[in-house]
Order: structure tokens, then sequence, then C-alpha cells
């Protein structure tokens, strides 16, 4: 078996080690005589699984006991309309246009109430992180909406807004668990799985427990936040084994140091790349200096035949999923927790290596 | 390693021979050097896997062309209201009040139209399947709504009601591929993959596509047929890894020779069981015979002492979760199509071998 390196921008690159974990333990789960795709949800494994993850997950970003952790199904799609649908009391929310994600909340807000877009970077093809000024801030706003990592464009919030009494919702699915967050700061942090925490088919809403108390009993019941949190996610079968596997990730994070270990860790990884690019006479990055992801590093030669060239040539070498996304072109390394700092080495060393071969094309 | 006989009514058993092909590609599926949980849903490998298993489903139910077949999330909970959020466009439709989850479905479409409940069995706490009188069903339905297999009470429809022009919509979560059923008389099947289809975190849902051609804009984008259905079930990031087992169960199935080949096993598992409880002095069934489920028998020794003494016992030969559901009390086995032949008769000989050793408590 010869594994590649996968710098794909989600579902992402996991753990060896966590890969081999759910390997072993894939037709007995420690002595319970089945898999864990096998067991009722409602079972005392189960539960052990689930709540294990959920504390696991506490610990790691500090979550405080007024927050309610649910781990639910519909991806970060659903929760652009759940976050509307639960918490526009008003009728009115801000959002801030950062990227593709944020304008597709920003769309399916508007189908429940006002949406006041303060600040956007459209207009340079959102490639970095607007200005905020709290004075142009809707007083009163249900929330305040912005996207802490811009998985297309390779851009990241490096300050949080202070939105005063109006509570911060952020999408955090490309960065949650990369770097350090005060939970304390936001009203609502959701988050899918399939970047940072596990497979695809499960969702993390972290959310302040006095935000949810009431719900409008015409939403359908599987998008009230209160039904979940009422019943610890376990109000209808959850996505059981993607549960299961974040749960395992949750525990490598944990031996390898936690957040503030992993953060050092992706700094340093993020810092080889974009040195590298900084210094090449090939490679140029996309994203503005100052609003660089530590998760998403996105690059141009500038000719697109040679970044196509690039990223065949990559894969030979099992360098994998390097090709930007449409709306950006180039390349994208994705240097989620999971990518090890060899990986990036490895990267780099082929990128010198082209560029050294390619001198004269470019 | 010791498995065990896994009677769970869901998530349940699945066919052992499924669990190890997973943990053989756990880290490296078809020599592409990843696991398929860290897939991109836009590789080329994905396509192959969910395409792979729309067809081989497509083939077991001899599903025709203009129904489309859809990979969703949020289980039959989120079908609830999905159904009537897409298909009542008239504002109206009949449901029949067969058990727990019918009566859930109720509750949920309640919220978005007229409800007509055109026969219940609830006086008998669901122990069978209300006689259907077509007459009585409302002319001008959006839809008329059914459980083909009620998990609970272990009964199920043995023939589907005649609703004319008004498409039926059918909740088949515990009984899909069980049996052979006639797709054209359906106007939307759905199904939560968690019994008879693979892990929990995906729902299947085959429904005829003139029924989906409009919606109503104003409805969450993730709750919309159409979007799903317009993008393949690829618009978001679908539960991958789920999908994945859910086709090598589909494989299984096709090796095995299909739905009639299963169906005749399903029988005669069924048989197995049901014979050894019609003629046992010690344990009673609950369901009326002629609507007795082929997935879930459910029977009582009527001492509620003995019964949970024979769960204890049965759990401790290696044949679990025996325990029936609250409302029903007793027992249940769930003999979905991955519980083998064998699993059946060795409860059978248990609960043989737990009459004779019981027989002064009776």
């Amino acid at each position: 078996m010869d594994r590649v390196y996968n710098f794909s921008a989600g579902p992402a690159t996991l753990p060896e080690e966590v890969l081999q974990r759910a390997r072993e333990e894939m037709l007995d789960w420690h002595g319970s005589g089945m898999s864990v795709m096998e067991m009722s949800h409602r079972s005392k494994w189960f539960e052990e699984i689930i709540k294990q993850a959920e504390a696991d997950l506490r610990e790691l970003m500090n979550i405080p006991s007024n927050y309610k952790v649910l781990f639910l199904q519909g991806g970060a799609w659903t929760q652009f309309a759940m976050v509307p649908l639960n918490l526009m009391k008003k009728g009115k929310a801000d959002y801030v246009n950062s990227g593709y994600w944020s304008k597709k909340a920003i769309g399916e807000a508007r189908k429940f109430g006002k949406v006041n877009v303060v600040a956007s970077s459209e207009d340079a093809n959102f490639s970095y992180i607007p200005e905020l000024y709290p004075e142009t801030f809707s007083k009163d706003a249900d929330y305040f909406y912005i996207t802490t990592n811009n998985t297309i464009y390779g851009t990241r919030y490096t300050k949080l807004p202070d939105t005063g009494n109006v509570p911060l919702v952020a999408d955090m699915s490309s960065n949650i668990l990369s770097e350090v967050y005060d939970v304390t700061k936001f009203g609502l942090i959701f988050a899918g799985a399939q970047k940072n925490m596990g497979p695809a088919g499960v969702v993390v809403v972290i959310v302040r427990e006095d935000l949810i108390a009431e719900v409008n009993p015409e939403v359908p019941t599987m998008l009230q936040y209160k039904v979940h949190a009422e019943n610890n996610s376990l109000f209808n079968t959850p996505p059981c084994y993607s549960i299961y596997v974040c749960g395992l990730v949750f525990q490598w994070l944990k031996k390898l140091g936690g957040v503030p270990e992993m953060q050092k860790i992706n700094e340093e990884k993020a810092k080889i790349l974009y040195d590298f690019i900084d210094n090449s006479n090939m490679f140029k990055g996309t994203a503005k200096k100052e609003d660089r992801s530590l998760m998403n590093v996105t690059f141009i030669t500038g000719n697109k035949d040679l970044d196509a060239k690039f990223v065949k040539e990559a894969e030979e070498h099992g360098l994998v999923n390097l090709k930007g996304h449409r709306s950006v072109g180039g390349m994208r390394a994705s240097i989620y927790n999971a990518m090890p700092v060899e990986g990036v080495k490895k990267l780099v060393e082929f990128m010198k290596e082209f560029e050294a071969r390619n001198k004269i094309e470019v």
C-alpha cells in the first residue's frame, strides 16, 4: 500500500493513526462483538462514544458549560438555513461577504429575514478579508455572521470583529481546531467535519444555550437546535460512525498536545510553504499576505498551462489534489491538521525541483 | 474476535463480508492511496462509488428511468418534513396511522398543510395494519402516505392500497430491499439506511421526477428534492463513507441473487421464528398474524420478569439487542437482510432451551 499526500480541500486527509484504529475496530469495537456501524444509537456503547467525543471537543476548545455541543447532519448548507430559522427573532442579521460560502449563507438567510451585508471583498475576487467598521454594524441585529477561514481563496480573519451585544456567528468549517479561539466570543460556531474533524456527514454546532431557548414551532423539527440540544444529539439516529471517527480525531489531537500545539505545527507548515512561495520566481500567492490562511494555501504561476503541468506532475509524485478552485485557478494546497509537516516539505521540494526544471518556460 | 448475533432494530447488523471489505480498503481504496473518507466528493473515485451504488440500487429494485434516486442526510425525520414541503401543492394529504413513525410523520406534515388520517390501528396499540377503504380516500390529496413496515410493532402491509391517481408515498426504512416491490406503484419511497442498507447518516429517496419539478423557493435549499436531483446528490458534500458502505451492501445483495432471493431467505427466517413462537407454550407473538413483519418479530412471555431474564440470558449467549420497544414490551428480534439464517436458528434453539428450563415459572 502506498499512501499519498492528499491536499484535498475537503473531504480531506485524516491522521493515518486514526484510520488504522478504525480499521482495527471495524468488526468488533472494544469487545462488543459488533462494528460501531451496527450499534444502536441508544446502546451503552454508542452513548459512551458520543459522550467521550463531546467531552474531548469541550476540552480541546475549552467550551464553557453554558454552550451546547451538537452533532448534526446536513453540513454547512443546512446551517445556512438553521442559523436564521433559529436565531433571527427580530428578523435581521449582519453578514460579511468574504467568499463563496459567505455568499451562499447570505442568499439562504434572505429567505428568512433581512440581511445587511456590512462588508465585502468581492471586488477583488475575495483575495482579502474586508476591513470592518463597528459603526456600520446594525445595533438591532439578531446576530453578526462571518466565515473564519475561506477555503477557496486562502484567507482567514486574524482578528475577530467586536460586535458588542450582538452574538457573533461563525462558519468555522475549514479551520476549527486549527488555532486557538475563545469560544466565549461567539454566540454560535458551526463546522462541517470533513476538513479538520472526520468524515463528511456530520456538522458540529457549538451554541450558547440562551440563544436557542425559544423556537418557532412551525420550523421543521429537524431544523430546531432546541430539539437536538434537549436530546443531546440523539433526537433521531445520528450519523454514528462519522461521530465515532471524529472522536478518534479528537483523541489524536489531545495526545498531540491539543489546539495550542496544533496551531504551532500549522504555523510551521504554513510558513514553510509561504516562505518558499514568497522567494520563488515562479510561484505567487493569491491572497493578501496579512489575511493568509493557515489551512488553504493558494498560489499560481501566472501561466495556465504551467499550472496544469504542475498539478499533473505533482500527482505523479504522490502529491495529489493540488488543483485550485475554478474561481481562483492555479493551485491550492490544503494543509489541514492531519497533513504532516513532512507532506508540506515534500511539496516544497517538488515545487523547487519543478521551478528549476521549468525555468525557461516562465 | 467473537462476533455476536445482533438483533438490533437499527442501526443494525451488517453483512460480515461488507465489514471485512471496508476494513481492507480503509487506508487505500483501489490503489487511490487514500481512504474513501478522505476523498473529495468531486473526485473521479467518489463519482465512481456513488454512480455504482445508484446503478446497483436501480438494478436491485428495478427502478424506472423516470424516477430519481437520491442519497440525502437527516434520516426519516427530515423526510417527514421534506415530503409535505415538496409534494403538498394543493395543501392536503392522506395518511395511515399504523404506528409510532406514521404518527410522527403526521405531526410533522400538519405544520405544512391539511392531513387527513384515513385509518388508524392505534386502538390496539398498532398490533395490526388497518383495513383501507378507497371510498374514504381524499380524491384531491397531493399524496397518500404509508409506512410499509412498522419496526416497533412488527407489522407490515401485505398489499398496497390502490390510490388511483394520488401518488403513494412510503416510508420503507425498515423493509426496503427485503421483499420485491413494484416501484411504479409509488410516487416516492424513502428509507433510512441503517436497517437494510448501511450505516446511519444516509437516507435514500426514490421519487418520480414529475412530482418534484416545481418547488416553493422559500423552502430551505437543502430540503428541496429538486436541488438534490439536479445535482445527482452532489449539491453539497454528501455522507460519502456511508454511501460507500451502502454500495458494498448492494453488491453483496446482488451477488446473493438480488431481492427475490433475499425475500425467500427472509421468509424462511421469519417462518422459523414464527413457527416456533406459534407452537411454544411460553412465547406469544404480539402482532396480528396476517400482518406480521418479515423484519421485526415481536413476542412476549406474558411475564415481565421472565422477559427480562430471557433478554439477559440471551445476551450472555451472544444473542444481543432482543429487548422490545418500551411501548410494546417483551422482546423484538430484528432479522434484517444481514441477519444470517444461522442467527435465527441459534435464537430459536436458545428459546427452546430457555422454555424447557423455565417451565415451572410460567
